[in-house]
């Protein structure tokens, strides 16, 4: 089980969730384990993976990989196993560079980052600290290195959404595939 | 502006979005402002409705009240001013009962609930506070009260849902509709 | 019972404490519980009202709005259900603006407060979270938005109040008069 | 001055108040500092020195050591410096235990105390640190090792002052009189 | 520079500093930077390999997996990107389970371990996070799982070593050697 | 015994410990306990020895009074009753200040420090507290109050030392010899 809830998967699955599980298994050689979570309810997962989708791939100030920076260094701070194991692949993969994947999942502070990084990445972190002591003063900072108010709109919301899963992850012992350890490295 | 970043609502709406929109002020007296906020990209609206709608309202062993009193409790932890406003209102209408909202929104502790009712809102607080150390004892604790292994997954996805929708409420500067305040008291 | 502890009042009341109980009815339309705590010990009730009435009522360089908000921002952090209901309703009745009210119960930093008033809720949180990390640099900075020392005092000694009386009250189980709820809404 | 603050004692001093500290000169040596920072305003003063006689001094079913106990521990949660040293001293003097003074300062788990005084300093210790926490099993755990609920709101009412008197001796930056730290050593 | 500050090695090296070195490229491939950052001074060298060696390879009642599972657990609680690092890779390659070393960086209680394990790795990480409230109870709890009081000796003496230099490393700004990234994966 | 755990010195000890020991007793008037708790194995006691000896008695930057400050301030945060009693003693004995002594012990902020004692007894505590937010801008705060890099080497490794020796104390109930107490008051 992808989890420690009994909650098989839907069987058969619909046609259209097992084309998108077959393109998962095509195109990264597993389906996710999240994805298999969600299967017990066919709506449950469109809902997640249509949100996951808008945020992490649909057009953005902020490139693909620095949305899966957010996600690792919130990850972080939450001790997601199963989040730090996915998304520290991808930034592995995203970044080519191996090392700045391990720098994010055990302490961000020690990676070699521009300005502008190091500011989103710190207001993802003060979000998921203390997000009641964010203000405006934490917004003009992300202004003031240039990013504009659409933008600093994703960072809240890549970090919201992975201050979600971490916990459904968490709550629901879920297990990341273990392709993800190997990938990238 | 509903929150303290520049994203103007698309102009004119989408038809759907605006009937939406109306009914909205039909059924509740206004437009909550979280869906004004997302209604700069009406992609993300619906992405962010449907899964509201689903978590909130959908079937499931927990009561649409019970999914508002973890809104609740999550939110008081997160010292969330939007979330507690519009959801401690919730409380309020569907339980009948204005003091079991104030007291979801200061102490959920100090509230006079069942067994089952408590368990609940004890592991949405864990989940908040410290979700890496959420474990098999205490889904077991869950089920020893009574809940399926379905209705663990939806206390796991409500409480999940508005750790997010605190971060961005607290993160973007949302405001609540001021109707919200004297509703059911 | 106002607590949970087993301190029924002195009955009869001496003649001073019934007329003053009295006044309260005719001012107050209620006996606040928490004298009621206090009078299983005329002498222990005294003292808690003439500190009372000092700190709050007396002449001040705070007004006596300003030393509410204080109690309530105290008890915020503190979670404190009864400071909480008892001066979240004294805020928003002297303010005339019941959204203050919940803005400090909630999340003060939320709150539209001019320079003086935001600095002097700062020195209460700081007071209430780390007070050893109080230092003369936050004593400046109060002087510097206009308090004088005699105000600083105030300030000091109407925060550690509340720090007390919300340990008594949490730590005794004392309820509030379910009065408060709707006043002033 | 005794604090950090320019707040001068009333000069001279009402008749009643001077021979009050002529007193305690007599009797300690010294006119503690807390005394003296109040005495800028003597009502005030008169206030401060009721409530603390009453809690401290008169009749109880805890000790006049066991209410000290208490100011030290909580104190040591604070790092109150001013509290540390006067009330340290105290519980030197009224045990004729130096160490047990240097333990309650330092870390109040090594001391080897009967199941009664540690329940009571546990007690005070969440109070002091979680006070939103306790609930009915804490007071119960109290009076399983014989406590009764009048003792109980002595515990209460004790803590809850040093919990206060911490805090206004940091914020206002009160100095301890130098004869304590030798005292009883 | 192995770490943020300017403090060259010794230059040449003494003899037997130089052959322990020619060893670590022998065995290792490398020369850890640890050893490197403390060749400013060989007698502070010496003193810190001595004690590495002692604790990490003498012979104790736990295994040398067990010593580095409790350097991983540590250093995850402090976030010491050093130490993960180069610990992460020795949990790797002396369980020949990648996962493992991947779990214990991340959040331990994920990690699949019997009981004796994990009562290990529950009191190095009370020891980490609130050595002040450890007390009989957790050394009982090992004592209950089949340690003897030497094994409690080199777990606390374990623990307590990382503590020193997960700070040292973070304080110095120590940059692990590239190589143990793609170690053992 | 001198913890808590059943350890027993060798018996005979070797000639060199016993001579080491004849020494503490004529210059110390007893055996610090920490070294009989080392004594069950000889090996870890010379190992402690060295390392201890190096860190606070060799050439360095840093005063042995400044030294045994940082001793003294680690040792409070984590809240080691061995370590406060024994380094309280030592920084009452090396600065002639008893006064001093108990400011460390108690809240070493409100101590009338220079800018540069200050500055680096701020950086041990953040090493305790929160090692893994260090970064240049701290190492550059002492330097700017003149510290040079090997100075700062030294305050990271006096520092990090105390987080293990609190720990290992705290972890195995170690007990201050009592002579301490009384000393340099």
């Amino acid at each position: 089980m992808p989890t420690a809830l009994n909650l098989p998967m839907v069987d058969p699955l619909p046609a259209e969730t097992q084309k998108y599980f077959d393109i998962c298994v095509e195109k990264l050689g597993m389906i996710p384990n999240v994805l298999q979570a969600y299967a017990f309810d066919i709506d449950k997962l469109n809902t997640f993976t249509v949100m996951y989708n808008d945020l992490m791939l649909a057009d953005s100030g902020l490139s693909k990989l620095e949305r899966e920076m957010i996600a690792v260094v919130v990850s972080s701070i939450n001790k997601c196993f199963y989040c730090l194991v996915a998304h520290g692949a991808a930034v592995r993969q995203l970044s080519g560079d191996p090392e700045l994947g391990e720098m994010l999942v055990m302490n961000y502070r020690v990676a070699p980052l521009d300005t502008r990084q190091r500011a989103m990445l710190d207001f993802a972190a003060k979000m998921t600290n203390a997000s009641a002591e964010v203000g405006e003063l934490d917004r003009q900072r992300l202004r003031d290195v240039g990013f504009r108010d659409r933008d600093i709109w994703d960072i809240a919301n890549v970090a919201g959404f992975f201050n979600m899963t971490n916990r459904v992850a968490s709550a629901t012992g879920m297990v990341p595939n273990p392709e993800y350890h190997a990938q990238a490295r």
